[in-house]
């Protein structure tokens, strides 16, 4: 058994996404006792979600089991809890299952879903943060395509097999080409009796171009992939509302008839009561420092999507991807392990991988910082950096096998209601709620 | 598009398990309108559902999309519909969605869970016959540790600790044999702060042996495998009854404390509404002849678990399993097929392959008609019969690749929460709903 040595500091990490998850491992062995807690017992591995949804994979294979990345570590626990309040003066969080002292405090739950306050959007539109999200969008796109057999009614039918994803960002981009990809190989042998021509898949992006974080080469490279995967794209356009029946956007000729809206046009981070207002910035980010402590309380740091830390570079912060939340985290665990030996901390320099993003079956958008490449090698490198980056050699393997499957066979395998998604009990909330 | 043909006889098929899926694929291209109906849009490996339970498979590598199954089948229309009445008269059957004519209607919806009528056992305890089920079941298992990592009090500890199985069949030995693994090699990992000896593993059978369907010789192994991994095996008791914290049995001096009963002590045919109650004898199997048509009632037909056929050589009806189901099916294909030509219909003869049953890592039961044998063999032996069984070569591909990894590195690599799993709201009846 496994007796914490209670004369150790102790790093309480809130979150076991990419940053929290570098930083515990950056801390193991260290003469810190380290407590990582999660709502949920695993890692998602967010940037696949996608895949999952349109049941190219399995969600067991994009997450994985927290506690198994910290097997035989004396000085790491994990426990799965919710944070209910931040009490900063008494240095104590107080979580569903009680509350924990800190000495020192780090944020990482990341980001949510942000429907910009529009109560009618989060409750009949669908998220796509979480596993159970994503596989509530894959019944739901299942089951659609079930109801549209049984109804004479044509206007029905088709408001049924219409998809329409708001957001032409790298999510939004990815799940209507993997949508569109669905349609031309694999929907018309899975319903010979229904005429899968009717099948739209909409994007919606309020920018005039999509993938507006990358290159003008790759936003125009991406929008003519898509269109070449038959995806429509509408710029330029924002949706207004939905009220599970009708999309309303900003321009009154232009509106979609549809039961599944894909809601991938925005962020925003996850609160944490407690937190003073002051510190809060755009998108409820925390505001930190070149050290990712947040001025003004004591011990207490934000890093990844939660973290808004300006610099000359980056005045708006840093993208709210992988990237950011793992250099964060690792250099932090590199700064506490450094106030261990009272040696001086390092500020935080953002080293740009660049970005990526994939539309379909051999066509994808590279931009590293001083190349930018398309097409089949762009898509190669996508799936091996995705390879690489997965938690856990198991996971691998069995996204490997289920990509030589699928591209080997036109095939999305995986095509199973396990659990009905029911609308009628409202959509992002109750996925939230039930996640 | 795929018009149907109203000119030919249709055949309506209740339930794509075994039985189902092996007649509608022996009906390809016969001059037959096929028409499957299963309330999941796939079909269930059952034999693996307790590797599911245990974290050892994906619920996704053992279920199999029955559209994907048949695919340019031109004759076969599979809907996703459960059956509410069967009007023999009208020879029609009443739906969830909508009424459907037959010429042929063949009943093989299978078994479901037999709690005897005792309601408090229903609520409490965990079934294992639906792909939900079992995922409900790891989930619990997982919550379980997680909680009694934040108890102090021993004794409740120890009850979160205590699994217990009713049933000594193969799903109850299977079961219990996976457990006693996870707990020998992942949980100790996972859990250092918890001291995993204390963690019981009880299978309770009613019979004087284990596996009493099996060879005395091969219920003898079983039952020394079992012990060999730590499963305590309590022979000659019957459970009579669970309020959710306290098990008590026919010995009043033999009890249990514990938070999870995993009910595998019997099964029941599932009911259909409408077919006489005249027809129906022992656990709710419908009587049939030679040619598992039902008698008195004009074309309908019933076949596997559903199916009770007296025979000399089976006075009691075959085996509640695969083997009977997929012969059944198989030769009502071919007696359809001849039907078509104008020839006799052939009687059933059952050929008894044997039966197998796994305890754990090289320790496996099999039985053949005329040899019995135990150990590394007859592991190796269900492990290959196992993979050629599953439905699809994708399936068989993450199959082979999870047990390949879990033998290698003494693992189950799927230790997830997914969808936690609320007791309080009931269990068997709850999961049943859900599914």
């Amino acid at each position: 058994m496994n007796i914490p040595d209670v004369t150790q500091p102790r790093v309480v990490i809130v979150g076991g996404g990419f940053g929290g998850l570098e930083l515990a491992k950056g801390l193991r062995g260290q003469a810190y006792q380290v407590v990582l807690i999660d709502r949920h017992n695993y890692h998602t591995f967010q940037p696949l979600l996608y895949q999952v949804a349109t049941a190219g994979l399995e969600p067991d294979s994009i997450a994985y089991p927290l506690r198994k990345v910290f097997k035989r570590q004396s000085n790491i626990f994990f426990r799965m809890a919710e944070v209910e309040h931040i009490d900063i003066e008494a240095n104590e969080i107080k979580t569903n299952i009680g509350a924990l002292h800190y000495d020192h405090l780090v944020l990482a739950t990341g980001s949510t879903t942000n429907f910009f306050g529009n109560a009618q959007l989060e409750r009949y539109s669908m998220g796509m943060k979480t596993v159970p999200e994503s596989l509530d969008l894959r019944s739901l796109m299942l089951q659609n395509f079930e109801a549209a057999l049984l109804t004479n009614q044509l206007e029905e039918r088709e408001s049924l097999m219409n998809f329409v994803i708001a957001g032409g960002g790298p999510t939004g981009v990815e799940l209507a080409g993997a949508l569109a990809e669905l349609k031309k190989h694999v929907l018309h042998n899975d319903y010979p009796d229904l005429d899968i021509r009717r099948m739209n898949i909409h994007l919606i992006e309020g920018a005039p171009r999509v993938l507006a974080a990358m290159s003008e080469e790759s936003s125009a490279k991406a929008l003519r992939f898509l269109e070449q995967l038959g995806v429509q794209v509408w710029l330029n356009t924002l949706v207004s509302d939905f009220d599970g029946q009708l999309i309303t956007t900003n321009d009154s000729k232009v509106s979609f008839k549809t039961r599944s809206l894909i809601w991938a046009a925005g962020v925003k981070a996850v609160s944490l009561p407690g937190i003073p207002a002051a510190s809060l910035v755009k998108g409820n980010r925390i505001q930190v420092d070149e050290f990712n402590r947040i001025p003004g309380l004591k011990n207490i740091y934000a890093i990844g999507d939660l973290a808004f830390m300006e610099s000359e570079e980056w005045p708006q912060g840093h993208p709210m991807m992988a990237q950011p939340a793992i250099q964060q985290g690792k250099l932090l665990a590199k700064n506490l392990r450094a106030q261990l030996k009272h040696k001086k901390w390092k500020a935080f320099n953002y080293s740009d991988k660049g970005s990526m993003a994939t539309v379909g079956r051999n066509l994808a958008v590279v931009d590293l910082p001083k190349l930018h490449f398309q097409g089949f090698f762009a898509w190669f490198v996508w799936m091996f950096i995705h390879l690489i980056a997965l938690v856990g050699f198991r996971n691998k393997l069995i996204v490997l096998a289920n990509w030589a499957w699928s591209y080997l066979n036109f095939d999305r395998g995986i095509r199973l209601i396990i659990r009905p998604f029911n609308p009628r009990a409202g959509m992002g909330k109750a996925a939230d709620n039930r996640s």
